[in-house]
């Protein structure tokens, strides 16, 4: 498989394959070594505060993490030299979040929220995204840090 | 009603009308001005890695978000002068977290999780909760840091 | 004392006042409600790893916490309505970083390091930054973020 | 060498050979691979905050990551095995902070300083301290968390 198919593969293992994303309802709107963006309707479940209406800050946090962590695997895909594609699910599979700092901006309120995310460290073992939540309005609702295991 | 009374009604907020918590399946153990424990099930939906049976790290930053913010809203309520119980709903109403820190230490593996807060800074406006959770053979999996707006 | 006078009041207190300030020698570049950016030379003193003649990482954190702080001392001004510009000094002795995060990029390698902030959250009791480092090949060295208490 | 004399050398090298930590004025109480206490004595040229006679944040932050730093170099030896000794100097020159989280408590008042750090995650790569910053009547002053690339 080439790179481009294997970041394929990273998109339908984050969405099809892994159950508490099934929950959330996330898809995929671009994902590449540069970048990464998901998005993720509106749903009653996810409400933390009832009287106001809003996502749950763990709704939040996940999704931050969600589309950092296909970054960071699609960075992996991207600096895998040519000959070792191959080993690429044995990279994969020590992929790990180490930490995450979800800072909260606005109340979580929308019909639809944009998560992206961008790299700022990029190294063999370890790389570090920052992440951006916003809803269908542009309104941003929380950023993120988080750092990776990737080696 | 009188503080223990109100705390109590903060239990059963949390746990009964915030329909992410619900999902989460959250129960408490304890919970007063000094120290929140609070406990959640093993469920499929919570898995993040398929081929691991882990929970997501979203489950894990939203316990610890819970667990903090019931020990906030535990801590304010403390706080309030007896003669201004009564504004308690108000109070309560503008709690929120402003930011949290998860480190995931080791793979979310177990039938039940505990998670734990305590207070390490606490203010009229602000208060800092620092967070564990483990599982039922108390193997640690993650550490948080939460600051909360108080007032 | 109009507002602009006040902010330049700040860059005094920061640049001129405070001792660990004076030590890291910083100059502010710009400074206003939406945007600061301050400037300090490369000096041996800050060396953290010998063999590598590299900022230690606690000059970073200072230098992020200080643009950080700054930002926040000046949108505390720019809130204010005029009829209580007289009750500034009592506003900015209550400001404080509350939590700062470090995220270090790359080596702390140059002769002069910009670092400048933007707020991404602003409230009446607490705003968050974004900051960054990068020296005067404009080469990232580190990024932040902050929450300091602001009433 | 040993790995007790392995462990004093890194002491050394923070307390002697980085000029940052010379200007700090830290000196080492107890460095193994469990535990690491630092102390640093009360110097005017600390003053952040210069009506209020109390540290920079700057100054807690690096003294955090210093004794964080330490415990993941004593670390790094703890764990190499006893035929592997010869490579420590490589293995110490790639250890270095990825990020680190200051959470401060309460203002930095005292005549000395005592921080000390515990591993939460050890990793082969990758390792995770919280620190505690207190002053000599054992007043808690702040709170750290940090990541350190160790492999």
């Amino acid at each position: 498989m080439d790179k481009q198919s294997l970041i394929a593969n990273v998109e339908k293992i984050f969405v099809e394959r892994m159950p508490f994303n099934q929950f959330l309802g996330i898809s995929v709107i671009a994902l590449n070594a540069q970048r990464a963006e998901i998005q993720l309707p509106w749903k009653e479940e996810f409400i933390g505060n009832p009287t106001q209406k809003i996502l749950h800050g763990g709704v939040i946090s996940a999704v931050l993490d969600n589309v950092g962590g296909m970054l960071a695997a699609a960075s992996i895909i991207d600096k895998l030299p040519e000959d070792e594609l191959h080993t690429v699910a044995n990279k994969l599979s020590t992929l790990g979040t180490i930490d995450i700092r979800t800072d909260f901006i606005r109340p979580g309120r929308g019909e639809r929220f944009i998560a992206s995310a961008q790299l700022i460290r990029s190294g063999n073992k370890v790389c570090v995204c920052r992440m951006e939540l916003h809803n269908e309005s542009a309104t941003q609702i929380a950023f993120g840090t988080a750092t990776y295991l990737v080696g």
